[in-house]
């Protein structure tokens, strides 16, 4: 039976365990299909993951089954479950690594139940995860690999806060050319920060949303040799970002750091 | 509808961004297969780009989608284009990267038209290429999606220049391994350079070709604790290569180091 | 015709070979599913490679096929082959790189005659070996494309030592997270060290099977800051671990490091 599992792990790509999950899937469902989401999460970095499968879940067609494995936990009593939302199934542990789904979709969790007697403490992704998400492949319902729960573990996704003329917000991610994701979405800050505006973050400001990477770059205060920009990303966020440049290097930024906008800074007459 | 897409792009592994894109093709074209050919380009090297692609396109079955997303100008007004040969399509930004095939190839460009209204200024690949991609894999003509061009961007791949019993390179690209790769095709060396020849790069002279990495290597002077080899590579040129080493780091060369051979040195009598 | 092909190689992931290698599969059998196990063995280590293999063969339904190019030995003499066991076939270079295949199958092992004229002498994954791995997924037999052996290059892996209460064994690997994997496997260890255990690695002494990552860990000593704790790793050996931290570094370890268990310490009464 025809059907697409992505998969997002912190394994890295120098050892077999990829490969050796994506066996076990083919054994149990010859006819699937597989995406690779990423394998560079840092290892047990459950904020991360959350974040990167944001980006990326919906853009899957319907049915897709997304398999997620950073599992600092394994072998511990965390469990193992299934989210199912209206278009995706989700497998996983039950770490949080899930939030922004939650955040996001209408969902159930099942606890996995049906998991072998064979199983080793180090690799669930392959002795469990791996198996339930072929076999939802096959149409098997949640409520037969195991129960319906009623609590699940959950950090709340940041907001920005909007207060005296200010939105505060914070990064969410670095993307891998040193982008820096903010918190504060695209459609927030349109609404309130017109003109006028100034952004702040670490010991730069930016008083310009630019709409690509190459335009000139010249609001910028101080000057730091290389000009920081603000753009809407791809994630729908605010991002502060380095044409040709690494600038969460150049910030000393990390998921955290904070940023603010001020903004009617001065009304036009 | 069943079809081949290889994608090369500068978006490395550690983010969703290349998943994404497949999630995209995917909803358009269930049936596609993915062939990643590489995501390790350095951010915005257009060269390097088009020369990994043109050492893989033509081992892929007619009708396969080559989908380059090296695209340092996303966001301004550069074209988004299809680029049409006797057996491949491309897709990708109007910045130079397909000159090797322009090069290689007959070829029509078309500036693609259907671009939806809700696109973001920082991931074409995503909004733009990937289902442009995925509407040539269900056999949507180019002509559909675009409109001819008669000018594209282009930049020449440097040729050999041969004069005076000496052929005058330069590199073209370092492989992972650290061969260096040069534009001195092994069609032109073996036709004049057969015999008594001295290539010469960096401080490093060669005066024999090898038929495989591990031969003896006692040609080359001066000794430099490890020998460069010289031998003709997988794309067709002239390599120097360093037996279980780096020779791109031991020579200091890079795309643009030139190379010299001098041949007919002596005449046999 | 629908087949499984996994690919192990040293060739990185910054080039076009690995996409090269699967467009030649897929230009003579379009239906093929490719897995990649791992393209990040250190530049022609075989050992490594053999042992990922073995860590990943097994878990791949019947008829796969397993390429697998690290081939430091390309352009040499040195035959290609095709190994034949129960369920698999596997292609690569005879250089010991199928060794812990011999060492746990039934197998045959074929010269691989079958080769075109015009092959490069530095890219037999493209030339040689993909071509073959893409016929036998057309159920062409073996002994069409080459001839049976009987000799080819082995290496032992290594097994532990049990003597006087104490089990000598050494490192097979380390992985991407710094786990050292050792040769004693958990069947061994179980039978023999009960309690009263005591396992040496370069300074570090634990006392204790853990059976998650995450379990406190107090048994080791000297205390080195951050404690290695020792758990039956997926592939089914011994591993000593450090959570949340590389071990193999902490402990200055590598393939064929020692290490030693002694048991039965004392008698219980």
């Amino acid at each position: 039976m025809k059907a697409i599992v992505t998969i997002l792990t912190d394994f890295g790509l120098s050892d077999s365990y990829v490969g050796v999950m994506k066996g076990v899937m083919l054994k149990i469902n010859p006819e699937l299909k597989f995406v690779d989401i990423t394998h560079s999460i840092p290892q047990g970095n459950i904020k991360k993951a959350a974040f990167q499968l944001f980006t990326a879940y919906k853009y899957f067609p319907k049915s897709t089954i997304h398999l997620v494995v950073v599992d600092p936990g394994v072998g511990t009593k965390r469990n193992p479950i299934i989210v199912e939302t209206n278009d995706y199934h989700f497998v996983g542990p039950d770490n949080g690594v899930f939030s922004w789904i939650y955040e996001n979709e209408d969902f159930k969790v099942y606890k996995i139940m049906e998991i072998s007697s064979l199983i080793s403490n180090t690799f669930h992704g392959r002795d469990v995860f791996a198996p339930i998400a072929a076999k939802l492949s096959l149409r098997i319902k949640p409520s037969e690999l195991g129960n319906l729960l009623n609590q699940w573990v959950k950090f709340k996704p940041p907001k920005p806060i909007i207060k005296s003329n200010t939105i505060r917000g914070e990064v969410l991610d670095i993307d891998g050319f040193g982008n820096i994701i903010t918190n504060v979405p695209k459609s927030v800050f349109e609404a309130i920060a017109k003109t006028n505006f100034k952004i702040k973050i670490k010991n730069c400001v930016i008083k310009e949303i630019k709409t690509s990477y190459m335009q000139n770059h010249r609001f910028c205060t101080p000057k730091l040799g290389k000009s920081p920009i603000a753009i809407f990303g791809s994630a729908g966020f605010l991002e502060i970002s380095l044409p040709s440049g690494n600038c969460a290097k150049l910030l000393n930024s990390k998921a955290g750091t904070k940023i603010s906008i001020k903004y009617n800074l001065y009304k036009k007459t």
